[in-house]
């Protein structure tokens, strides 16, 4: 792999920065604010950006850049898929629990719901997010597609993918600042949890502008099925890379008795992939 | 070029959709604010969102697609050159202008500067494009640079103006938020004006994901310098499309007297440019 110590260093980066943010929507809730409850108050809608963030940001930043990982290369595309998809549907089901959590917690106060930008925009989000989860999963897990419907939508797979993550990054930002002018009479006195929110804000920029810089470089794109095997970026003897994960492979034949024919698919279904970003 | 009714299509759409995002602006400052002038108050402060909307959003968007518009791909690349780095330019201009006016405003009303995290990534976002016009200037405008420097800038050149780009896009949705926040108290009734607003925030989101998608499809890239001349896919004539900008390429030629040397290099460094999005 090109560049393989750079994009270590930038996934550490991310990881690490990631971890902060979701240890700084903790600090956030629980220090400066009223905890985490489930009971129609405050620390119920609290629920909300510690979820967003852990779900929507977080474990959706890595799994767009899960296929990335050149360890995970030697893998089947097929195992790949599920983990991405896996990490996918978590942060679908965070973010629909976080939503919950502030229609509950708006309900209980009577306050209006989606009045405000960052509803309608989020919204936006959250269903436009699960369209793609359907689709992907019908589209690019099932075996009923055939191969050119999945060339022709892999690179909408990847710009909606990207779209949807940078727009919920700017509903964040647009929550920070609700909460913010909502909850502190003095945030224009740089107030601490101003300060520290605001920090946040800034720590989730950089976490998505690695996500986007290691999810759009080209030399560090998924080799075509056929190759993979033979690379080893880790620097592991290929014997025991193939022993690690050839099992996983037996396992998708067994899982899917149409894996075969799938398997020739995927190729030609690579190929559509790696023709945009 | 491959799809370019499709193409013409987005593009009318995304300067259907700029075009109204500024009139938006107008009319949210005219019909629902205080209108526009300089002298401390309000209608000072209205300038922020109208020159940020007119300039950082929408001109800076045509200026991230200028080199897709198929029929500029007979002009020269000098040329083409001079028109996104001009259009950044006064997109810049209106940013600073529009800064000064909010400075301006909130010092005449001695509200503190530089508290909300709107501010803070706003301010990195003029931060971070003077350094790219500068840099893009240095680099790829003066005819000083080495290929190699150029090959290897021009990713990073690109992905920073994307990035750059949706991050003012989601500093633009946190100022609406403050705003109407700030000037309305009942905007979470949905007053009229929060309703506009917040269609506004919806206009800009459809305009960026529109120049987005364009930006980053392999398809309608601009084709390497020896080919570019051959293509005419407005369906004019070869001849006449070559009379239209060899006075353009001719005027390169007076301009600059490396323009021969730099033609070379101009070849290898698209290449570079090619590589990446």
């Amino acid at each position: 792999m090109e560049g393989y110590r750079l994009f270590l260093a930038l996934l550490a980066s991310a990881l690490l920065l990631g971890f902060l943010s979701v240890l700084f929507a903790l600090v956030w809730v629980f220090h400066y604010r009223e905890g985490l409850s489930w009971d129609g108050a405050e620390a119920e809608f609290n629920w909300h950006p510690v979820l967003i963030i852990t779900g929507f940001v977080f474990i959706q930043g890595i799994a767009i850049i899960v296929y990335r990982l050149p360890w995970t290369w030697k893998c089947s595309k097929l195992l790949m898929k599920f983990i991405h998809a896996g990490l996918n549907t978590i942060a679908m089901i965070l973010a629909i629990v976080s939503l919950v959590a502030v229609f509950d917690f708006h309900n209980a106060k009577n306050i209006p719901n989606m009045y405000s930008l960052h509803s309608w925009i989020g919204l936006t989000a959250v269903i436009l997010y699960s369209l793609q989860l359907v689709l992907g999963f019908a589209v690019f897990l099932l075996p009923f597609a055939p191969v050119s419907l999945r060339a022709s939508l892999m690179p909408i797979h990847i710009y909606s993918g990207l779209l949807i993550f940078v727009t919920v990054i700017a509903t964040a930002f647009m929550g920070f600042t609700e909460k913010l002018l909502f909850a502190l009479k003095n945030y224009k006195a740089s107030p601490p949890e101003g300060i520290f929110v605001n920090t946040l804000g800034l720590l989730i920029l950089i976490f998505g502008a690695l996500v986007l810089w290691m999810a759009t470089r080209p030399q560090w794109k998924r080799p075509p099925e056929q190759n993979s095997k033979l690379q080893q970026p880790n620097g592991g003897t290929e014997e025991s890379a193939m022993t690690d994960c050839s099992k996983a492979e037996k396992a998708d034949v067994e899982f899917n008795s149409e894996a075969a024919a799938r398997k020739r698919n995927l190729k030609l279904d690579e190929a559509g992939q790696r023709s945009t970003m």
